[in-house]
């Protein structure tokens, strides 16, 4: 077995459901402290964070993860139990293998291996872990990013290892994401009953025009990095269960999914200036919104397309599609932020699994870029 | 006391909340088998039906009403305890005063001076009463003159004792009643994730344009009897909770209120020309319809109108307005049907309440209608 495979392995039978961390950091800390990484716990509630760094100086590149996982789901559906990790036709299978269990083994592996190489790097290399990634993302990350604020320690370069490649390793890493702002509109009418809708409002009448236009908005164009910026109503509710009262209010929860164009302030000016249109009565509550990020060059994604050149054969494709990540925290807090990770098609499914070789690989690459942005002189 | 007071009284202090009857048709049924009426109880189930009839000739005179109410609420909302009948400034108090057990008191009071004075009438009276008429209406009325037409028990005339009456004692009676149908239309997208909106088919987003134009339709100008068709949306959902997931299915569940030149066939076919023009997929399902029905003159009416003017001192208005009532059973049987009871402004509400005097006035009016269908030549 390979080091990458068998830290992985070690990894997946700890059953760290979110919020759980169920020992993974402990044996990640371990590891690194022997590796002469300074250690420290960040725990906040549930939440287990490990905060490890190997060096004082700047610049700072942090590897960062989460050794948390989505739930397996009935055991019965899976091939293999989800945390026994078994290896079959090439590949590593069990919960979090993809997403991301297999990264983190190869970041430590790639970390130990740096280590050993350079006892004096010409910075400092951290690990950043969590496992409140998969769950509310409160007291995790941010967490740990808002004590290094405050202590005044700050990151040049963030390197993320959630699972990026869609066909082959390597061929898409993620150099922004999207914001995400979650509000909810009411719109206030009259309840009455059915057989007298001249003294109701019924809510769902008057919005019907305007939630056909808040559907139908371009809200912006995109740019070469982002697309235009997307709406989605998730949740939508009115009446009262009974077939003979007209509803006195409807509630629609939506979401924005919005480049660094947008803001939630324009995006708010954007929705009331519809509602506003149709007259409706309304009330609008928002959400704290996940910021977008993006980083347009720079040395750390320099560093990434090519390690990902040389190691795997390919140039990567740029993307800032899918969700949210925990990148955002990182970014905000001024840090150049990639993410590069195994093929993400087995994600939260039964039977999660990555090849093999591919986290060998995976520990190349970034023991790779860490050398290119690290190494002295 | 009047006759009429005392067993409204009676009846009051009963707390018979739908389905329960809690003993008002058997005191019923002991005074009018006393007036000679022949006594049928039809249980169904929980619910308590009274057939009392008087003579076996046709033409056939229907008194309907019911002895259920609604619940009272919280007994502490009330000046004095619902179901303790208490008269103060002239008014008697109590749930169910006004719908309908005072108009119950009323007809009960008419049909045994009629008996009294007509051993031998011009055709039959006949009491109907139900204890399912404020419930889902199932086994009340409906199975009466279910088993009256598989006898061949024909009704020519049915005078309801809902309370229609607005202003003053019969200032309005109902002639008709708009139809009600209920469906449920349900709208097929396809589920996903709010970040990958090009993978998924959002129904809400879908359903908006369709929707606005649902609400916004005209189905028809009316007549001279009935408003225009009216449709309401009753009940609306989406979504299963979470802010990430695009919804799979919209629910939308509607209330058409029609007149008798509409049917549900017609009203389907409108609704589906509007969703097919908007190339949705799509569900609709539909309730049982509340049928229509409408008096255009005739004895019955006549008879009303001519013995309010003569008691009360005014021509009724006829209206069709308002919810649905058991009267629709009886029309649907052949029979014509005309509503007249006392002010509804107090019913289904705390301190419901009734005037003494209407409620002698009402017995005199009924005894008149009686009078004009029944007495011998
Ligand atoms: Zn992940
Ligand atoms: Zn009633």
């Amino acid at each position: 077995m390979s080091a990458v495979l068998d830290l992985a392995c070690e990894l997946i039978r700890r059953p760290s459901v979110t919020p759980e961390d169920a020992g993974c950091q402990a044996l990640v800390a371990e590891r690194l402290a022997a590796a002469g990484f300074a250690i420290e716990h960040h725990p906040h509630g549930p939440v287990a964070n490990l905060w490890a760094r190997l060096g004082a100086r700047r610049p700072l590149l942090v590897l960062a993860g989460h050794t948390d996982v989505v739930p397996p789901g009935p055991a019965a559906a899976w091939h293999t139990p989800p945390f026994e990790p078994t290896v079959r036709d090439g590949f590593l299978h069990g919960r979090g293998a993809a997403d991301m269990k297999g990264a983190v083994a190869a970041m430590v592996v790639a970390a130990e291996r740096f280590a050993a190489r350079h006892p004096r790097p010409a910075g400092s290399l951290a690990l950043l872990l969590t496992s409140d990634e998969e769950g509310p993302a409160v007291d995790g990350t941010a967490r740990v990013v808002e004590t290094l604020r405050a202590r005044g320690e700050a990151v040049d370069w963030c390197l993320v290892g959630e699972p990026s490649s869609e066909q082959r390793l390597g061929d898409v890493v993620k150099h922004g994401r999207r914001g995400s702002l979650n509000g909810t509109l009411t719109v206030v009418g009259v309840q009455g009953h059915v057989a007298y809708p001249e003294r109701a409002d019924n809510p769902v009448h008057r919005a019907a025009p305007a939630l056909a236009e808040l559907c139908a908005a371009r809200w912006d164009e995109g740019d070469e990095d982002f697309p235009p910026t997307s709406f989605q109503i998730s949740n939508l509710h009115a009446g009262t269960g009974a077939d003979n009262v007209i509803p006195g209010e409807l509630t629609v929860r939506f979401n924005f999914r919005y480049a660094p164009g947008q803001d939630p302030a324009s995006l708010e000016r954007a929705v009331r200036a519809i509602l506003d249109r149709h007259r409706l009565r309304y009330r609008l509550a928002w959400d704290p919104p996940s910021q977008p990020f993006i980083t347009r060059g720079g040395p750390l994604l320099a560093a990434v397309l090519d390690a990902v050149e040389a190691v795997c054969g390919l140039r990567p494709r740029c993307s800032t599609g899918g969700g949210t990540s925990d990148g955002r925290f990182l970014a905000a807090a001024g840090a150049q932020v990639v993410e590069l990770g195994p093929l993400n098609a087995t994600i939260h499914q039964v039977d999660e699994r990555v090849a093999v070789a591919d986290l060998e690989r995976l520990a190349e690459v970034y023991g790779r870029i860490i050398e290119t942005l690290l190494a002295p002189g």
